[in-house]
């Protein structure tokens, strides 16, 4: 899709550590699909459901694992992981200018605010006071940067991401339109003529590299901070809840929730839609299928799942009413063992 | 409860196709629900749970199907689809005045940029280089239109709607408040020191006439273009993940999800809260009821399910301890149905 | 974390009605965690999961039940809600400076719209005509108040939250960044050609001392308002759709979703990711937890819950393909029954 400057397939073999199959001469100029690459454009096969492309395709070199080599029409680049030297190879091509540092005359900055010189300041920014814009960090038009909020170096900020109060950014944080990052914790006591709201004195950290997706909402704690180690992936409209703590490189899916007070480890991953109950700990390297709900904390590393596997609803309707009358049921089993048993017994 | 010109019931039943039975020169001047109508005002019957209502309404008219006019205390527009019909009905007593033309002073608008003139585009707008707003589109307070982004003619934008980069809006989309298309698609390739980001070089493509719920974000491709066909109606907090392709006329419900390269046919229905996995396929015609998780390709139109029914707490703990025993109590029926075989043959 | 005037703890206990045991002169100058509190520090023990950290707490006083407090090595406030009394006692250590009353000058304020000269409108916000925002109240940066809206007094608005139309906030109601309220419902009715939009002429009604949280949505009723009744509590992402009514005290933990017409009690408790469907009643007093789908109105005040329990991913894809069995399974336990009992009572 992208056209930039070429590179010889060779060239980047050398740069990437991959090995060249074929006509390693050709200059590659951009990236796309295996179906409609053309002859000067980078293509990948990871996914298995796409091997059925890689006999027609046109693509002027395409990374791939060993076991695909041979079945490519075309020049190849083999690594163990294609989607991985793919998302390097990528970037090469890919041709985002950085905004000019300044910051925008109709943006709002307090006094004592501090914007490095290098940093870029979109329209309408408001900068509260108290908050620091680092080198070469970038905010897209309408972000919010609160009293006490630090934006790291070379961080870069989306349209209208706002950082409520003691957010602090590392370096090298990309969070994307929308994010709401250090608005109060859902903190509610109960008194008997209603909610007595619990003051929400903590505020939120974020480690270096990590990226928050569109919409997606961090509250701060509720005294400690809410933290993000660094690397922690998040996709579109995540909810984490106040004192929430996750691991370095964990990645959540989008629209996946964890509650107040949970802990995530390193390394893990949470699928779409998954929730995490609040006050529990989840080990290093764990993984959650899409929409589990997590009731109790996972002291090993390994794959974990609930729910119901999808089916035609007529079916599901029959089989979801049993669902109530399992225990019955379970009951009814023993009781026919212990029965049958002493049938047999007696018998004999 | 909006009041306006009147119209003569004979008058609607000629312009909509229904049936009017008896006064038919009653004036309507605006709609209301059945048990609040007064004589002016229009009312309609679709729902079951309302139907109680009917006996005590004082409205004007009401749009019912035939099997409910007899009961009618009050004149009726007759139809198979009140709803349908209600619809229409009632977009004639919308008063929503058409924002005047023209860009507000305080918009920032790209020098080459192109905005019709017949455009409006509203307070703190950023209109960002090389994009394009056409004929009576309107775009409210605060949205992004980001590089290369084209807004159809007619198409309306809430409040803050943020369109990233290299999305194309069809004619007549109705977008909602704070909204964000074209945000980067979640992908992330794993090395061994930590993640490395794919570029997202694709782009978001929305038919004409879609709509999009407030809050909802729609990534762009990571190679080809997310594509929303025409007439595609999303609800609020839906979250649509990059190279997604949803059909015609499907409607999607609040919070649904649909993960990476999922694609979903025409004329399908997705509840609200329900997930669908990445890199499968969902058939023409396919309902899937709320919180269901799609975990494979269907490919006959239908209705699916997945999930458990709800419970008094105390009983479903009790049954939901048995879910973890039942690939066990599938076994143990094995086993009895063996012995008792075994028992019966032995006996005869 | 907070630091301010001190507060003798003779002086709380007699304040908040609470037991001082111990040395009751020491004086307090803010609110830490237990196992991170200093001397001059106030620090609560409400959750089981921290009483281990009493042992070792170094703070001035700690807030606690009675059956805690000999195990404290440091003065105590005895209560039997510690974390009520926590509430009011952090409270008084918060500073958040109110903002000061009046206008910024980048706000865009319709010339027939009200705006009380003792509110606080914050940079870029948009007023639009026919809104008023009454005494006391505050809008954070880049708030949009939509034709007819009403702001109640001492409301407070955090960044960008948007009032789309017809919507009235009462007093003293809290509302996070990025929450849009007033937006269409999503009312759709389907014609042989697609769909037809279904005009959404009601507005949003919320109570006096309401929370809603970031990036939620509150669609705006059919014909009808959308009602939240006084004093409830929504996290972050909440979806409610057109026409539905909550009770007094209720609270939505984070990702909950509520479908069109389904009304909620008083003194509920909806739990993180729970959806309930439209046109149903809950009573008042309900419980449903984390991630439930409720498909029936509830009649009865308790808890309920649906949903299968987390397991090892091996696990539960045993059990789970058991689960499109279970209607099976039933039957060939009945069917085990009769033939047991057959074979007990020709025995005998």
């Amino acid at each position: 899709m992208e056209r930039s400057t070429g590179y010889r397939i060779d060239e980047l073999a050398r740069r990437f550590g991959l090995e060249a199959r074929g006509d390693a001469t050709r200059v590659i100029r951009g990236v796309a699909p295996l179906r409609r690459a053309q002859g000067d454009q980078l293509a990948f096969l990871a996914h298995p459901r796409y091997a059925v492309d890689l006999a027609h395709t046109q693509a002027g070199v395409v990374v791939l694992r060993a076991e695909h080599a041979d079945a490519s029409p075309v020049p190849a680049l083999v690594t163990k992981d294609p989607y991985l030297a793919y998302a390097r190879l990528a970037a090469l091509f890919e041709n985002v200018p950085p905004p000019a540092p300044g910051v925008h005359p109709t943006a709002i900055v307090a006094a004592d605010a501090k914007v490095d010189p290098s940093a870029s300041v979109g329209p309408c920014c408001v900068i509260e006071p108290g908050a620091t814009v680092a080198a070469g960090a970038t905010l897209g038009p309408h972000c919010v940067i609160g009293a006490d909020c630090t934006v790291g170096a070379q961080s870069r900020l989306g349209a209208r991401v706002t950082l409520v109060v003691r957010v602090a950014l590392g370096k090298r944080v990309l969070i994307h339109a929308g994010a709401v990052l250090g608005a109060d914790g859902f903190g509610l006591a109960r008194d008997r003529d209603g909610w007595v709201k619990v003051p929400q004195l903590g505020g939120v950290r974020v480690g270096d590299d990590c990226e928050i997706g569109a919409n997606t909402t961090i509250d701060r704690g509720a005294l400690e901070d809410t933290v993000l180690e660094e690397d922690v992936r998040l996709d579109n409209q995540i909810q984490i809840a106040h004192n929430v703590r996750i691991g370095a490189h964990s990645a959540l899916a989008g629209c996946a929730a964890v509650a107040g007070s949970a802990t995530i480890g390193r390394d893990c991953l949470i699928g779409g839609g998954a929730g995490v109950l609040g006050h529990l700990d989840i080990a290093d390297g764990v993984t959650i299928t899409a929409m589990t709900l997590v009731t109790h904390s996972i002291r090993k590393a390994g794959v974990y799942s609930s729910g119901a596997p999808v089916e035609e609803n007529r079916a599901w309707r029959r089989n979801a009413a049993r669902m109530r009358q399992l225990d019955g049921m379970a009951r009814r089993i023993a009781a026919l063992e212990k029965q049958l048993q002493a049938l047999i017994k007696e018998r004999s």
